[in-house]
Parts: C-alpha cells; sequence; structure tokens
C-alpha cells in the first residue's frame, strides 16, 4: 500500500510517497514542486494541481495524507496555504482518493515519538524509519515523508473505525 | 463581452454573469453554489470546481473576476476560504480564462461610488445597475454580481494597459 504525503505551499509543495512492506517503509519518491512568483497564481496552482494528479497517476497510491494547520504567521499566508491546500484536495477528490489530515502534533507524535520535536528531528526520524542513505536536503519533502508515514501509523486504526461502523 | 464574478466560500459560493451591452450592463445568470457541513472538505470543493466550470461551459464568459481578501476572522477561516478561493483560480486557469482579482475596496468603489458602503447598500445599487425587477435575496450572490460589475468598470483600463506593454 502506497500512500502519497504532501505538504502544500503555493511557491513549494513538498511529496512523499511511502510504500509499507512486511519489512518496514520504503520511499518510493518524494521532491518538492516549485512554483515562480513571477508566474500569476492560477497557474501556479494548475501547475500544483498537475503535478499532484501526474503522482497520482504514476504511482497510484491508496490515499492521500496533507497537513491540517490552524495556525499561520497571518491571515495573507493562511489564504495561500489554503489556496495550494484546495487543489490537492481537489487533486484526491477527482483521482476518488480518500484524503486524511494530520496536524503537525500528530506528525511530530507519529515519526518522532513525541509532540515538541523540532523540524530536524524529525528529519533525521524519517531518515531513519525509511533507511535513506542520503540525508534529505529540502524540509517540505522531509514533512511530507512524515506525513505519509504518520498516516501509514494511523491507518489500522482508520480501518477498524470504517469497518465498525 | 460576458464576466463571470465570484464570491468564494465553502459552506456558499455566490457567482454572477454580467454582460455588458450598448445600452448597460445585463445579468445574464446569478445564484449561489451551497455546499454541506456533513460532506467531507475534498468533496465540497469538488462540488464548487465543477459547478463553475459548469457555469463557464454554459455561458462562455470572457473572463473570472473574484474578490481579493486580506482580513479574515481568523486563521481558519481564511484557510477555508483560500482552499474555495484555490478551487475557482484552478477552474480558470483550466478553461484559459484570465483571472481578475478586486479588493473589496474596489468593489465597492466600482459600484456605490465610495468605499464604505454597507452591504445593502452595494445590493441595492448591483439591482439599480442591472435593472433588476426583483431583489436579490442571497448577499454572496448580490457580491458576486458586484465584482462581475466592478471588472467591467475596470477592463478597458486593464486592456489599455495590456496593449502598451
Amino acid at each position: 500500500m502506497i500512500i502519497l504525503g504532501i505538504d502544500p505551499g503555493l511557491a513549494l509543495t513538498g511529496y512523499g510517497l511511502v510504500e509499507e512492506r512486511q519489512n518496514g517503509f520504503k520511499r518510493i519518491a518524494s521532491g518538492t514542486v516549485r512554483t515562480s512568483r513571477k508566474t500569476p497564481g492560477a497557474l501556479r496552482l494548475a501547475a500544483i494541481y498537475d503535478a499532484v494528479t501526474e503522482l497520482i497517476r504514476q504511482y497510484q497510491p491508496r490515499a492521500v495524507a496533507v497537513e491540517k494547520l490552524f495556525f499561520c504567521k497571518n491571515v495573507r499566508t493562511a489564504m495561500q496555504v489554503g489556496e495550494a491546500r484546495g487543489t490537492i484536495l481537489l487533486a484526491a477528490a477527482k483521482n476518488n482518493l480518500d484524503l486524511y489530515e494530520y496536524t503537525p502534533l500528530q506528525v511530530k507524535q507519529a515519526v518522532a515519538g513525541y509532540g515538541q520535536a523540532d523540524k530536524l528531528q524529525v528529519q533525521r526520524m524519517v531518515e531513519l524509519l525509511l533507511k535513506l542513505a542520503q540525508p534529505i536536503t529540502a524540509a517540505d519533502e522531509a514533512d511530507a515523508l512524515a506525513i505519509a508515514l504518520c498516516h501509514l501509523q494511523n491507518f489500522r486504526y482508520h480501518e477498524a473505525v470504517k469497518g465498525g461502523r
């Protein structure tokens, strides 16, 4: 089962595809989608939408997991993150994929064991869990992988809840 | 030339299609797209996207105009409005339509003549400008028509700037 984790942003969207195998978690692919400030906003969103749609087509993930934020530097930033998030939610819906949302606290707890872990600790834990030979350089890419890992660790719970309804 | 004005919101998105004719402005269509709280967020966004795409297909507007907000009650609301906005921006981009953004101040100045006009004044001015026989009941529908009118009044300026480049 492959999960697509996404850390949404207008300028920089991180993505990470993680598969759960019998011997642990494996990174299938990860990276970032960058859009330029010089490009009109609507076209930047279209570029993000197309990139996510292409990842779904290529890797056929079982579900999409994204970060759910309640805090932001300011309203303008929140609106921009919302626009990027909306695009990703739409790409999931248009491909009939279930979407799961996790708070940064949940992601940190799942990956690093406690909610107050800093960005670098999360990054190192992601590298350890995925047995990566090379360190990840982009923070948004590490976050996306962490979100996918968080979902895989929560998945059995979700399935149990679904089955029990 | 028909303009599609949109007032984006996750629960309630207002839309208004306005055409400029030799004898003034004419409302072609207007209304609201409602989504239920009981529906998962991604599917609500898909419903908004599909409704806007259908309006574009049916009425073939020349451009899409939306409100640009810098203030919001809180970050959570801003994020939600951003998600709905992102969906609409994407629908415009995917249909190769130019997108124009106006602040509430610009919309009020264009329609009611001054930026401090209240919601009801804007609504009445929209009804007068469009010579509507029946009053508009939904505030978001009136706002969407006001945004379309704002763009039509600013359009020659935009075209002049484009031509001069």
